[in-house]
Protein backbone atom coordinates (compact mmCIF):
# COMPACT_ATOMS: atom_id res chain seq x y z
CA UNK A 1 0.00 0.00 0.00
CA UNK A 2 1.28 3.43 -1.06
CA UNK A 3 0.78 5.18 2.31
CA UNK A 4 3.07 5.93 4.98
CA UNK A 5 2.97 4.09 8.24
CA UNK A 6 2.12 6.82 10.54
CA UNK A 7 -1.41 7.07 8.74
CA UNK A 8 -2.02 3.00 8.51
CA UNK A 9 -1.08 3.22 12.48
CA UNK A 10 -3.55 6.01 13.09
CA UNK A 11 -5.85 3.78 11.13
CA UNK A 12 -5.11 0.49 13.00
CA UNK A 13 -5.65 2.51 15.97
CA UNK A 14 -9.56 3.17 15.45
CA UNK A 15 -9.98 0.31 13.60
CA UNK A 16 -8.88 -1.57 16.83
CA UNK A 17 -10.97 0.51 19.08
CA UNK A 18 -14.04 -0.23 17.35
CA UNK A 19 -13.30 -4.19 17.10
CA UNK A 20 -12.11 -3.95 21.16
CA UNK A 21 -14.49 -1.44 22.81
CA UNK A 22 -17.65 -0.75 20.64
CA UNK A 23 -17.84 -4.55 19.69
CA UNK A 24 -15.76 -6.40 22.39
CA UNK A 25 -17.15 -4.25 25.59
CA UNK A 26 -20.86 -3.25 23.40
CA UNK A 27 -19.61 0.11 24.44
CA UNK A 28 -21.03 2.35 21.84
CA UNK A 29 -20.18 5.57 23.20
CA UNK A 30 -16.74 5.01 22.02
CA UNK A 31 -18.12 5.40 18.66
CA UNK A 32 -17.13 9.20 19.18
CA UNK A 33 -13.79 8.25 18.87
CA UNK A 34 -14.22 6.11 15.53
CA UNK A 35 -16.60 8.29 13.18
CA UNK A 36 -16.23 11.87 12.69
CA UNK A 37 -19.16 14.27 14.23
CA UNK A 38 -20.60 14.09 10.66
CA UNK A 39 -20.31 10.78 9.52
CA UNK A 40 -22.90 8.92 7.65
CA UNK A 41 -23.11 5.17 7.28
CA UNK A 42 -25.17 3.02 4.68
CA UNK A 43 -25.88 -0.35 6.12
CA UNK A 44 -27.68 -2.98 3.82
CA UNK A 45 -31.29 -2.96 4.20
CA UNK A 46 -31.81 0.28 5.49
CA UNK A 47 -31.39 3.86 4.84
CA UNK A 48 -28.56 5.85 5.09
CA UNK A 49 -27.74 7.25 8.88
CA UNK A 50 -26.15 10.90 8.82
CA UNK A 51 -25.82 11.51 12.38
CA UNK A 52 -24.21 10.13 15.31
CA UNK A 53 -26.68 9.34 18.00
CA UNK A 54 -28.69 7.79 14.94
CA UNK A 55 -25.38 5.58 14.32
CA UNK A 56 -24.84 4.66 17.76
CA UNK A 57 -27.84 3.20 18.15
CA UNK A 58 -27.80 1.25 15.00
CA UNK A 59 -24.46 -0.26 16.12
CA UNK A 60 -26.12 -1.26 19.68
CA UNK A 61 -29.07 -2.99 17.71
CA UNK A 62 -26.94 -4.70 15.46
CA UNK A 63 -24.33 -6.03 18.37
CA UNK A 64 -26.70 -6.76 20.51
CA UNK A 65 -29.62 -7.67 18.09
CA UNK A 66 -27.30 -10.04 16.08
CA UNK A 67 -25.48 -11.36 19.33
CA UNK A 68 -21.95 -10.36 17.97
CA UNK A 69 -18.83 -11.33 20.17
CA UNK A 70 -16.04 -9.81 17.93
CA UNK A 71 -14.74 -8.44 15.05
CA UNK A 72 -11.91 -8.11 13.28
CA UNK A 73 -11.41 -5.56 10.55
CA UNK A 74 -8.30 -6.29 7.84
CA UNK A 75 -7.04 -3.27 4.83
CA UNK A 76 -7.54 -4.57 1.28
CA UNK A 77 -6.25 -1.04 -0.30
CA UNK A 78 -6.11 1.80 0.96
CA UNK A 79 -5.15 5.27 -1.13
CA UNK A 80 -4.52 8.79 -0.30
CA UNK A 81 -6.81 11.51 -1.88
CA UNK A 82 -5.92 14.98 -0.60
CA UNK A 83 -6.11 14.84 3.38
CA UNK A 84 -8.29 11.79 3.06
CA UNK A 85 -8.20 8.28 2.45
CA UNK A 86 -10.31 5.73 0.49
CA UNK A 87 -10.33 2.38 2.21
CA UNK A 88 -11.27 -0.83 0.60
CA UNK A 89 -11.61 -3.46 3.79
CA UNK A 90 -13.02 -6.78 4.62
CA UNK A 91 -14.03 -7.60 8.27
CA UNK A 92 -15.48 -10.39 9.78
CA UNK A 93 -18.49 -10.67 12.62
CA UNK A 94 -18.24 -13.70 14.95
CA UNK A 95 -21.66 -14.22 16.26
CA UNK A 96 -22.18 -15.91 19.94
CA UNK A 97 -22.62 -19.40 18.29
CA UNK A 98 -19.77 -19.12 16.93
CA UNK A 99 -20.43 -18.41 13.05
CA UNK A 100 -18.63 -16.13 11.40
CA UNK A 101 -20.21 -13.40 8.68
CA UNK A 102 -17.67 -12.29 6.19
CA UNK A 103 -18.03 -8.52 5.33
CA UNK A 104 -16.57 -5.54 3.17
CA UNK A 105 -16.69 -2.66 2.95
CA UNK A 106 -15.54 1.25 1.80
CA UNK A 107 -14.53 3.92 4.24
CA UNK A 108 -13.58 7.07 3.37
CA UNK A 109 -11.39 8.40 6.68
CA UNK A 110 -10.63 11.85 7.45
CA UNK A 111 -8.47 13.23 10.54
CA UNK A 112 -10.74 14.98 13.27
CA UNK A 113 -9.20 15.55 16.60
CA UNK A 114 -6.07 14.59 15.39
CA UNK A 115 -7.21 10.93 15.12
CA UNK A 116 -8.19 9.27 11.51
CA UNK A 117 -11.99 8.73 11.54
CA UNK A 118 -14.45 7.01 9.65
CA UNK A 119 -16.16 9.73 7.78
CA UNK A 120 -18.19 7.87 5.51
CA UNK A 121 -18.96 3.63 6.05
CA UNK A 122 -20.93 1.61 3.59
CA UNK A 123 -20.75 -2.19 3.37
CA UNK A 124 -22.14 -5.67 2.18
CA UNK A 125 -22.35 -10.09 2.57
CA UNK A 126 -20.16 -11.20 0.23
CA UNK A 127 -22.85 -13.99 0.54
CA UNK B 1 -22.70 20.71 -2.27
CA UNK B 2 -19.20 22.16 -2.24
CA UNK B 3 -17.62 21.28 -5.52
CA UNK B 4 -17.18 22.93 -9.02
CA UNK B 5 -19.94 22.22 -11.41
CA UNK B 6 -17.71 21.35 -14.18
CA UNK B 7 -17.17 18.32 -11.86
CA UNK B 8 -20.55 18.01 -10.99
CA UNK B 9 -21.29 17.80 -15.34
CA UNK B 10 -18.39 15.28 -15.60
CA UNK B 11 -19.55 12.70 -13.12
CA UNK B 12 -23.05 13.60 -15.00
CA UNK B 13 -21.97 12.17 -18.18
CA UNK B 14 -20.30 9.74 -16.97
CA UNK B 15 -23.59 8.08 -15.67
CA UNK B 16 -25.78 9.29 -18.35
CA UNK B 17 -23.40 6.75 -19.96
CA UNK B 18 -23.91 4.26 -17.98
CA UNK B 19 -28.26 4.52 -17.43
CA UNK B 20 -28.55 5.35 -21.23
CA UNK B 21 -25.81 3.23 -23.29
CA UNK B 22 -24.31 0.34 -20.55
CA UNK B 23 -28.15 -0.33 -18.88
CA UNK B 24 -30.48 0.96 -21.61
CA UNK B 25 -28.18 -0.23 -24.62
CA UNK B 26 -27.23 -3.13 -22.59
CA UNK B 27 -23.78 -2.63 -23.95
CA UNK B 28 -21.72 -3.39 -21.67
CA UNK B 29 -18.12 -2.25 -23.80
CA UNK B 30 -19.17 1.17 -22.72
CA UNK B 31 -18.13 0.54 -19.17
CA UNK B 32 -14.35 1.23 -20.91
CA UNK B 33 -15.81 4.77 -20.41
CA UNK B 34 -17.09 4.66 -16.92
CA UNK B 35 -14.54 2.58 -14.67
CA UNK B 36 -11.02 3.43 -14.54
CA UNK B 37 -8.68 0.91 -15.75
CA UNK B 38 -7.99 -0.35 -12.52
CA UNK B 39 -11.21 -0.07 -11.04
CA UNK B 40 -12.47 -2.39 -8.18
CA UNK B 41 -16.77 -3.10 -7.31
CA UNK B 42 -17.92 -4.71 -4.55
CA UNK B 43 -21.09 -6.20 -5.25
CA UNK B 44 -23.80 -7.45 -2.35
CA UNK B 45 -23.51 -10.82 -2.15
CA UNK B 46 -20.56 -11.54 -4.20
CA UNK B 47 -16.69 -10.98 -3.52
CA UNK B 48 -15.08 -7.69 -5.04
CA UNK B 49 -14.40 -8.15 -8.64
CA UNK B 50 -10.63 -6.03 -9.64
CA UNK B 51 -10.70 -6.04 -13.17
CA UNK B 52 -12.43 -4.79 -15.92
CA UNK B 53 -13.37 -7.56 -18.21
CA UNK B 54 -14.95 -9.75 -14.97
CA UNK B 55 -16.37 -6.08 -14.24
CA UNK B 56 -18.42 -6.12 -17.84
CA UNK B 57 -19.42 -9.81 -17.20
CA UNK B 58 -21.05 -9.07 -13.68
CA UNK B 59 -22.81 -6.25 -15.35
CA UNK B 60 -24.34 -8.32 -18.62
CA UNK B 61 -25.41 -11.26 -15.75
CA UNK B 62 -27.10 -8.28 -13.64
CA UNK B 63 -28.83 -6.45 -16.23
CA UNK B 64 -30.17 -9.37 -18.54
CA UNK B 65 -30.12 -12.01 -15.29
CA UNK B 66 -32.77 -8.81 -13.64
CA UNK B 67 -34.34 -8.35 -16.35
CA UNK B 68 -33.01 -4.46 -15.95
CA UNK B 69 -34.73 -2.32 -18.21
CA UNK B 70 -33.53 1.04 -17.06
CA UNK B 71 -31.48 2.78 -14.29
CA UNK B 72 -31.08 6.07 -12.90
CA UNK B 73 -28.15 7.83 -10.75
CA UNK B 74 -28.94 10.80 -8.30
CA UNK B 75 -25.97 12.17 -6.69
CA UNK B 76 -27.05 12.75 -2.59
CA UNK B 77 -23.36 14.34 -1.59
CA UNK B 78 -20.17 14.69 -3.41
CA UNK B 79 -16.80 15.72 -1.65
CA UNK B 80 -13.39 16.47 -3.25
CA UNK B 81 -10.49 14.63 -2.01
CA UNK B 82 -7.33 16.01 -3.66
CA UNK B 83 -7.88 15.44 -7.25
CA UNK B 84 -10.31 12.82 -6.51
CA UNK B 85 -14.22 12.54 -5.36
CA UNK B 86 -16.06 10.58 -3.17
CA UNK B 87 -19.52 10.65 -3.61
CA UNK B 88 -22.54 9.07 -1.92
CA UNK B 89 -25.12 8.59 -4.24
CA UNK B 90 -29.21 6.97 -4.85
CA UNK B 91 -29.89 4.73 -7.36
CA UNK B 92 -32.56 3.31 -8.95
CA UNK B 93 -32.94 -0.21 -11.25
CA UNK B 94 -35.83 -0.18 -12.91
CA UNK B 95 -37.25 -3.80 -13.91
CA UNK B 96 -39.03 -5.38 -16.98
CA UNK B 97 -42.47 -5.91 -14.65
CA UNK B 98 -42.20 -2.07 -14.06
CA UNK B 99 -40.85 -3.29 -10.10
CA UNK B 100 -37.80 -0.49 -9.07
CA UNK B 101 -35.57 -1.12 -7.07
CA UNK B 102 -33.79 1.27 -4.58
CA UNK B 103 -30.30 1.29 -4.12
CA UNK B 104 -27.60 3.24 -2.04
CA UNK B 105 -24.19 3.59 -3.09
CA UNK B 106 -20.45 4.82 -2.73
CA UNK B 107 -18.02 5.85 -5.64
CA UNK B 108 -14.45 6.91 -5.46
CA UNK B 109 -14.48 8.97 -8.33
CA UNK B 110 -10.81 9.49 -10.26
CA UNK B 111 -9.79 11.50 -13.94
CA UNK B 112 -8.79 9.17 -16.73
CA UNK B 113 -8.37 9.88 -19.79
CA UNK B 114 -9.85 13.49 -19.39
CA UNK B 115 -13.04 12.11 -17.92
CA UNK B 116 -14.18 11.15 -14.85
CA UNK B 117 -14.78 7.67 -13.78
CA UNK B 118 -15.61 5.13 -11.23
CA UNK B 119 -12.49 3.98 -9.28
CA UNK B 120 -13.91 2.09 -6.14
CA UNK B 121 -17.41 1.44 -6.92
CA UNK B 122 -19.80 -0.17 -3.84
CA UNK B 123 -23.62 -0.51 -3.01
CA UNK B 124 -25.99 -2.01 -1.16
CA UNK B 125 -30.20 -2.36 -0.69
CA UNK B 126 -31.78 -0.03 1.09
CA UNK B 127 -34.77 -2.83 1.87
Amino acid sequence: MNIPETILAGMRKTNDLFCTTVVGHRDVDALDHVYTKDARILPPGAEMIDNLAAIKQFWLQAITGLNVTGASLTTVSAEQAGDTVVEIGQAELTLAGGQLVPIKYVVHWKVEDSAWKWHIDIWNMNQ
